[in-house]
């Protein structure tokens, strides 16, 4: 059972990425929110992230989501990405759908279906 | 002039999800693409965003927009992020936005409005 | 065959932290080598090390040296990671020798060896 | 006063490889210390070190061994990094001190002292 669906009555990325905002507003955290200091911290979460599966097996990294504990330290793990990741956006005024939107363009032309696979360096992207 | 409000027209996050899966499945890509991997795909470029600022002064990291080439490539790592991110909750089936509104949540009542500032150890979060 | 003995002839780590010392100052670069910027610069390069790796296979990741490019971008990442580790270590006055052999000796205590094995959460380290 | 000199007694950094080494195999991680997880464990620890820095202005970076506990941090999170650095050598048979020795002399050629300063994108090194 996958929570993949957001329902109709979910927040939208820009309600959130608002409450992101006043949440540090009303914290007097702006001056900490630099994009270089954000930028920094987007990268210290991912680490969090991936230190979840460091030495995990594939086949338990898979079944992750079956361990409450570590299911719920994904959760807050992805949370504070996207959280660090909306409000390095905000600092630097990008919109994360509009560039996402454009590099899945620059990618449709870049890897042509035919070419399936890999690179031969094992890259997806450089 | 800010790109930070997006528009009726544009995508939203779990169109930009869909667009991603189907990108993957047309090229074969879904075998790499497990949550280990995707885990560490994403601190990989979450590195690549803080490397444009780590030896910028704080103001030249404010600025950083507007120099082309580098607000072309924040934008592309604003991307890539955004796009690994996207693909490790598919392949974990955690809904992002509904796992930042939780934390959100829960950071109200862990950093209450009084508390102004940051904690001694210059950390918001644990 | 392995690099692992590295002969009498060969550089001390103090000799290298030296050199890269003298490096920086010759190019004046040192305005630039705050610990913050070279924390930061350390998780990037961390982070390329990474990328080598992310989408291979166990099997592929432990032939990584086979390959002469990729052996050489591990030697070029791995040189990188150690020489940002050295001058962070420069420039807020660490020994990282002593620093690593005190967290050895931590860790003989805390991970005494009867108990064989990774703890539940697959951590080894707090 | 820096802790920089390492005296004659202090251990080599061949030594302490060993160590590690000695230290794993006691405790069966061994099959854990594969050079894709040790490439993982070494960016994850990376994080951890600019975590300490992520909100720090820079005059508080500066001082960040003044205050005990986060010198203390600094300390186990600088031998970590060396930790995982090490024991990926090994796992992969590349001689770090080799390895950036052949750096160094490559970027001496590559960054001629006649030319000071950073390159126009900010970053020394690609």
């Amino acid at each position: 059972m996958s929570e993949q669906t957001n329902g109709p009555a979910g927040p939208t990325l820009g309600e959130l990425q608002q409450r992101l905002t006043d949440f540090a507003a009303a914290r007097d955290w702006q001056p900490f929110h630099t994009p270089k200091n954000l930028a920094a911290a987007l990268s210290v979460e991912a680490g969090e992230l991936l230190e979840i599966f460091q030495w995990l097996t594939p086949e338990q990294a898979t079944a992750v989501m079956a361990e409450p504990d570590r299911a719920h330290r994904v959760r807050d793990e992805v949370a504070d990405v996207l959280a660090y990741l909306l409000q390095f956006c905000t600092a630097v005024g990008v919109d994360p759908l509009t560039a996402l939107a454009a590099k899945i363009e620059r990618n449709e032309v870049r890897f042509p279906v035919a070419d399936r696979g890999l690179t031969e360096d094992g890259n997806e992207t450089g």
